[in-house]
């Protein structure tokens, strides 16, 4: 094998809690609109409505107000106070906002592998709080590259892998969605770590490619040290 | 001085038309709360959301349409039918699609500099936006390398123009905005041109760096290639 010298992180409930703040959103959505409709109803409807708009506002907070507004004027038929609808701009805002808290011994693994690889942030969602979250995170000067992008697709990690190292086939990207994180990246010709979050979105689920060679499974980013050695060893 | 290797063209209302779509959305929000107030006074409200809510949103039209809704919700006094909230979201959604129309000679004149310089795309933004525009404008493989960045600082051009090409003074920016192409390249220690259009939004207003050395202003992106035969002869 390449000798491994790149190391791509993606950044949601990879390095930084995210999705469980999502949730507390929508749970405060589903409460402001609990005499219209049930939770689970609107929880349906709600993804309905992000899966529908993806294509028109990519990832990231600001697309899941609108679809949360779209939702709310779609499941009360066009009946919906303005004042609720005031209400979820503001949970939105709030959602933009939110204290960045790493996820543990993140700080420290990163410090540790930033020694041996250039470590390159690999992000999909809005640009403008993705920035905010890496500023707040304080793990900017840990990464050679930072790069936040509309989708992550194989020729996405081809390219950064090449421009950020030596090639996706001396690189590894890890994160907790199998969809964006392992499969386009085990496609590019890298290998791939999932760290499962407890948290994952909906649209983020994908088969598990459990029996490919350059895919490895972790419980925590902690593991990480282990397991390259590992590969090194006996690839 | 050093040769001139590089230039940095801003997209939008430089490259393709985007403010007038930004107008026609406008107009048409003005017209769904006429009933409520009068123009003048839902252009200032909404101009004053847009202010406020850069912190939260950055630029771009996600964060337009939010602050459309915003504004709606206010002058209302929180009696804005549902009705009209989806008909803004529908304003939005179609902002987000408008083909893109690039300027006249635009696609000349990159093809012709490119033989020459480094061209960088510069612009900020809606990153899923942008990447839109320039897919639909067809100028992306004229450019060496494009930059979708957040906000528009003597830092972003330091940076760009020292990744990009041999650093800021053997660069230009190119663009539509005083305050976000001119000012801050100037500032970096590159030279400036300033392509005005007709439209340009009042958040993007500054005072014309008229005597500065290294500034220069065109009528037309087309007048590039004799204003640089100018400098390169006689700077």
């Amino acid at each position: 094998m390449n000798r491994l010298t790149t190391i791509g992180f993606d950044a949601d409930d990879t390095l930084w809690h995210n999705e469980r703040h999502f949730r507390l959103t929508q749970d405060r959505f589903e409460a402001l609109l609990a005499q219209y409709a049930q939770a689970n109803h609107l929880h349906d409807r709600l993804l309905e409505a992000e899966r529908r708009n993806i294509a028109h506002y990519g990832y990231g907070a600001k697309g899941f107000t609108l679809s949360m507004i779209e939702t709310a004027v779609e499941v009360t038929d066009g009946k919906v106070p303005a004042t609720i609808i005031a209400e979820i701009l503001a949970a939105g805002r709030e959602l933009m906002a939110f204290p960045v808290e790493c996820l543990p011994g993140v700080t420290t693994i990163l410090g540790e592998l930033s020694r041996t690889y250039r470590l390159v942030l690999i992000t999909k969602g809005d640009l403008f709080d993705q920035e905010r979250k890496l500023a707040q995170s304080g793990l900017g000067d840990l990464f050679n590259a930072v790069e936040i992008v509309s989708e992550k697709t194989p020729s996405t990690y081809r390219e950064l892998f090449q421009r950020h190292g030596t090639g996706p086939q001396a690189a590894m990207m890890v994160g907790n969605s199998l969809k964006s994180d392992v499969v386009p990246a085990l496609e590019a010709g890298a290998w791939a770590v999932h760290v499962p979050h407890e948290l994952t979105w909906a649209l983020e689920h994908a088969d598990e490619p459990a029996s490919h060679s350059r895919y490895r499974k972790a419980a925590s980013i902690t593991d990480l040290p282990v397991l390259l050695s590992k590969i090194t060893r006996n690839p």
